[in-house]
């Protein structure tokens, strides 16, 4: 049987257009002899919808577009994931739920048993764990419908049912065997994420010798990139099909010959998946929001640099607009670093310095300030005046303003409220710093789009005279290495202190972390492209105490 | 027997600092004569301590904690909320607990079973359910101890146990029963939750014929607002003892005589509630944060002079600077009604005119605004500059930035993010317009302390010449309706229109309440007084396109 991988770019909430994309797809699916289409989890709606789950005309409106998806799908199979009412209580009010249509009927139903709880996953929020599910037999092929955490119970020790296990139980209690395990996801991108994906489906794939087919959304949502990567493993745990990364694909995978389209050859390295996905989520973002245009500054350090560079790559030169805003304290080569980068991006450049302004300011302040000395009070105002320079072109010319903070200075507060810190995405805010080097090379590996000395040099804020970061902040080799194991390995500070770390550098990296979350609780969405992403998937509370 | 109930406001991981509390309250209550007392819900750690519970050295400090704890109580019965690990896998790793220590012992364990997963709560995200709990026998009283949501199945349908009839169920089986249900509670204040609250008291005592313990948490946690009020009701639903309403407190109750102390005789009106609520919740953040001192923007208009007198309730007098900002719009009236909130209140007052800032942006954007009329981006300018400076005395002088916008105008998007938006704290985010009125009038009710010219005026942003609110958005009547239909309720704008409202007015407002959520989440936190506010417990996607 020829069976059609499709992964699509859904918006949240646009249950037509979501449904219209489906079902030329599946057209396509069956023009090239498919007999069943298989799209993602939360096809119609798009994932994660949130608390628009929680609207009763959502869901009202969503049930008449998954009727008349079903209504206008081609005369083969069609399963794809949706989310269903529950009309009993007590208990949820919905399902996330996998249908299979066939000539206007749903003939088969499999709800999502394991529901996650943890980082960026709310399910329980919304969602009633499924039934045990059923054995799926289509067209002579038995199937083992799983929808995307059902398969994950062996890496995620919350569960305490395994929806697979369960169904392969059922198989042999039957005495029959399954052809397929079908695992329907929208599982979103972290750099470490294909590898643990890669050994759940091999595990799996060996377990029960029974090649597994996965289809997974694609596309940005807020902060989640959702990366396609659908495969087809055979039960040997070799690649049968692959679709792209990053982008809307159709696979068509032949269980009879055991191979499909392979649409992307071989795994990609770490930084390049990190490169494509911060593009496609800051394409989304702003195409899904509807700009067309990007305005940011660029200070000629390497983080506005690169972040220039994903918005050339996926805006197109022309829509995007880079602006230095040099003080008193810039240097020349400051300026030159940051129109080089924008000559050799190809996009627009402006300079608009603030001197005058930040004079202005002090003026202002002047009868309250009277003599005090400088401070970080006057750093910020300068970073201020930026933010309000590029907002007003924002805000004229429809521009949206992406911020350049990477995550080492979120992590610590080195950066600015209101200042540098403003923009409707921060592009770069997961990315470690050490990380927005490799990304630099990355960048140019074929020819040098971002300026050598913008890499070389010594990263600086360039606030107040002669400052650098490393004045500041412990080294970033230092830096990034403690915040790896504090955010992303949760360990505590004695645990990081007998790594070999000296403890006046821990505690003080730890201090800042904490007291800067209400700093952090204002920024704008960052793409989300390590294991914990400050935003929505880590939560603490501003006011708190604990040292550890 | 006499039994302390002991509201805390504890500091969120402060363990030292809590337990220290705790034991001294226990103390008091052993001179008094209790052979029990009653702490509220997670009292060691302060509730909610959300992402910090997924830390491993949070977890172990909480455990040296709790047994340094219950080796420094006084020897009497201490009943206590704490959490604890569950080694056992699979399952999540911790209980929401109560202990009861005797002696330097642990005596009983309950582990709450209803674990709330809706608006600001995830506990599935941290907690286990509980086992069946077994009832509490202490000094010849039989106890049925729930935490919390574990006594709410009865309004809120998530839920296929009932913990509370269990335990009946338990005694009844065992041929005795029951004396008292108690209820160990850290449960957030909204303005409808009190007569929620009594509801369920009520009908508990009724169903049940016993008396009941009720004990919660008091102070304020970021956005929750923890209003205390912990009460012993008697079996016939009176009233047998309270505590005070948004302040620490301890109360005895005489379970042989059936009364104690009453420190709030009468439940206080809605408003007065509300004041309260913010007055806490305001102290609580800045002086948690380790600030003692606010500034805020006095714009003349009602929404800074609620704001304002709020902050002298809160700080005092001394400690709070307010500032007008005049600029070419600004009204000789507005400046005078700003100085004359500030009078009245007896706060430090300021002006700052922007006029020449104004001027020296437009002169800056001149080389690429070039002939553009004036639009939303010079009046953004303008707001934008008075974040700059306000910030600037925030950063100089140490006083912490309030936000003013109330909820209306949050909902709606009628605010500049980094301007009007700046702050640390948005003390009146969740009050829509109609109760800033009401608090107004509640604020002077002995007395004038916000003009009554400030109160009746047109309410205007005073960004371009003649601009009122009602130019820019329905009468706050209307849209005050239709928030509270829209946002708490839940209506969709069909069933929104079908009670009377103008169908192009419900999509005039579910459109700016969409498009503005990317603003709203970089808002400063809000103090939480309706049932739904906007922030952690209402979760939206920036990018989604449902209009219904």
């Amino acid at each position: 049987m020829k069976i059609a991988l499709i992964q699509l770019n859904p918006v949240i909430g646009s249950f037509a257009e979501n449904c219209r994309k489906m079902i030329e797809a599946a057209e396509d699916a069956a023009a090239r002899g498919c007999s069943l289409a298989i799209f993602p989890e939360l096809a119609v709606s798009g994932y994660p919808p949130l608390d628009l789950l929680e609207r009763r005309s959502f869901v009202a409106d969503h049930q008449r577009a998954v009727e008349g998806l079903i209504r206008g799908l081609p005369p083969i199979g069609v399963l794809f994931g949706c989310f269903e009412a529950r009309p009993e209580r007590p208990g949820k009010p919905l399902y996330n739920s996998v249908l299979l249509a066939r000539d206007g009927v749903v003939v088969h139903r499999t709800r999502k048993q394991l529901l996650p709880t943890y980082d960026v996953f709310d399910e329980t929020r919304y969602f009633e764990p499924g039934p045990p599910g059923e054995l799926l037999h289509f067209e002579g092929v038995t199937m083992a419908v799983t929808v995307c955490e059902d398969i994950w119970h062996s890496v995620v020790d919350d569960y305490r049912v395994q929806p697979l296990a369960a169904l392969f139980d059922q198989a042999a209690a039957a005495g029959r065997s399954v052809d397929l395990i079908v695992n329907v996801s929208a599982s979103p991108f972290d750099r470490g994420k294909e590898a643990v994906r890669q050994s759940i489906f091999a595990r799996l794939c060996a377990q029960y010798q029974t090649p597994l087919l996965y289809v997974n959304q694609v596309g940005g949502q807020d902060s989640l990139l959702f990366d396609g990567n659908s495969v087809a493993i055979r039960a040997d745990g070799t690649v049968g099909a692959r679709a792209r990364g990053f982008a809307e694909d159709l696979i068509v995978f032949d269980t009879d010959l055991g191979r499909g389209d392979n649409h992307r050859p071989e795994p990609v390295a770490e930084v390049a998946a990190v490169h494509d996905a911060l593009v496609m989520g800051l394409r989304d973002y702003l195409h899904k929001c509807g700009f067309a245009k990007a305005v940011l500054g660029l200070s000629g350090g390497i983080d506005s640099a690169v972040t220039a560079a994903l918005a050339v790559q996926a805006l197109g030169a022309d829509n995007v607009l880079g602006v230095a805003l040099p003080s008193p304290y810039t240097s020349a080569e400051s300026v030159e670093d940051a129109a080089e980068v924008a000559r050799r991006c190809g996009c627009r450049f402006e300079i608009m310095p603030i001197s005058d302004l930040f004079t202005a300011f002090k003026t202002a302040l002047q009868p309250l300030f009277g003599g005090l000395p400088e401070d970080l009070a006057e750093q910020n105002i300068q970073a201020r005046i930026r933010g309000n320079l590029l907002m007003a072109l924002s805000n004229k010319f429809n521009h949206l303003l992406l911020t350049t903070g990477n995550k080492s200075e979120m992590a610590v507060g080195y950066c600015t409220l209101y200042g540098d810190m403003s923009g409707g995405l921060a592009v770069i805010a997961d990315v470690p710093k050490q990380l927005v080097y490799e990304l630099a090379r990355h960048i140019n590996r074929n020819g040098e789009i971002i300026p050598l000395r913008t890499i070389t040099k010594a990263p600086t804020a360039e606030l107040k005279p002669g400052q650098r970061d490393q004045d500041d902040l412990p080294p970033y080799e230092i830096l990034d290495a403690i915040l790896q194991l504090y955010l992303e390995e949760g360990y505590g500070r004695e645990e990081i202190i007998a790594k070999g770390f000296a403890a006046a550098v821990v505690d003080d990296i730890v201090r800042r972390i904490r007291i800067n979350e209400y700093k952090r609780k204002q920024a704008p969405l960052g793409l989300k492209v390590t294991s914990k992403a400050f935003g929505f998937g880590r939560r603490l509370p501003n006011v708190q105490n604990y040292r550890g």
